[in-house]
């Protein structure tokens, strides 16, 4: 929508969420998870396209929309990023021992060999765009940008039945040089997309034992 | 949601969303704005208690939930942070000049003076939570889950009709003085949060001719 017009009639008549959508958002929330059993079976292009659509109305510092995307669709170029994992992964693994050591190496943490999409994300720390606003004591807030996008991607994509898995056990150097982008891009994510094995509500992590969630990020402290 | 029992029987039949409801969180999208002009109404402590209940299922690196909350209630306190943003914009305000310059002083930028409610989030950068879990290669991603968390606190925020803006424009050293929380604690965001003047669809900086958007995060370049 860049139409004067039609922007001025639009927010004359702003939408209304009533609860049963805030109900339904709420499960939406609840079942976004972080996928990285998938099934074979391809995404079609369109449904990319149109979560691509929304997740440039994600919110940036000053506007600055300064997401970057790498589809990652060689089968050479996705074979070194999953080699990438695994190196980092083993030395990830030897920081645990005895019965956590063995479960840690029974935790799938990547989909890298099966997903149909795989994207990385990177943030272009030079771009113009926003003209420096709100950035200048805090520069990382353009790579929050990013991640401000990936999550809105996310819940997006799970309104589609589609898993998205964000994989970060990565040398984030080696990708970028992998992947041959501009050195100012600085590689935020590395995000598996596709069709799910299976829904559910409760967390990969805690499904298999590794912890349960904490209450610790519900506490408020007041100032 | 914790007993087995409960936990298999959701997983036994997952949601669906449908078209309407995908078509209602399009919009819920496209009208999330980064607000800073809110009436001085107060918002109900319980409509607090639900979006932060939402926030804790959001995505975290390893779920380790590393958010922590600071809400900033005392007059002082906001006075203080209000004056850290008076400085940091002064200085960032002499980056432009001329007719940009004359733009830039009109823009308002935080509504620190009148928001309702005001939440300084850092990220516990030592919690134990997660055991480490994908973040040793990339220490910054228990940063990114606190911004996926806010991400998810903003939409549902905007569900109920409330508008959050996040205020970047500070030192962050001195806000972790000011706030007196753990040194391990790392400054992410300020988000002032209440009732907006008006619903609009355009973001602020198009709305008040600073820019427009760019269509650079849009390009998906192959690999």
């Amino acid at each position: 929508m860049t139409d004067p017009a039609e922007i001025a009639a639009a927010n004359a008549n702003p939408p209304v969420f009533d609860e049963a959508f805030r109900d339904k958002f709420a499960e939406l929330i609840a079942w976004r998870r972080d996928v990285r059993r998938f099934k074979t079976d391809s995404v079609a292009p369109e449904l990319i396209e149109q979560l691509l659509d929304l997740a440039q109305l994600a919110p940036s510092v000053g506007n600055s929309q300064p997401w970057r995307w790498i589809s990652v669709d060689s089968a050479e170029t996705r074979a070194r990023i999953r080699a990438n994992f695994l190196r980092c992964n083993e030395i990830a693994a030897s920081a645990y021992q005895g019965e956590r050591a063995a479960l840690y190496a029974k935790l799938k943490l990547e989909g890298i060999d099966v997903a149909p999409r795989q994207f990385a994300l990177f943030c272009d720390r030079t771009t113009a765009q926003g003209l420096g606003v709100g950035r200048q004591t805090m520069p990382e807030a353009l790579d929050y940008s990013v991640v401000a996008m990936i999550e809105t991607f996310w819940l997006a994509a799970r309104t589609l039945g589609l898993g998205v898995g964000w994989v970060s056990i990565l040398d984030p150097q080696a990708i970028t040089t992998e992947l041959d982008v501009p050195a100012t891009w600085k590689f935020i994510a590395y995000l598996c997309v596709g069709w799910p094995v299976e829904h559910h509500v409760d967390p990969e992590l805690v499904r298999h034992h590794w912890q349960d969630r904490t209450t610790a990020g519900r506490i408020v402290l007041s100032r």
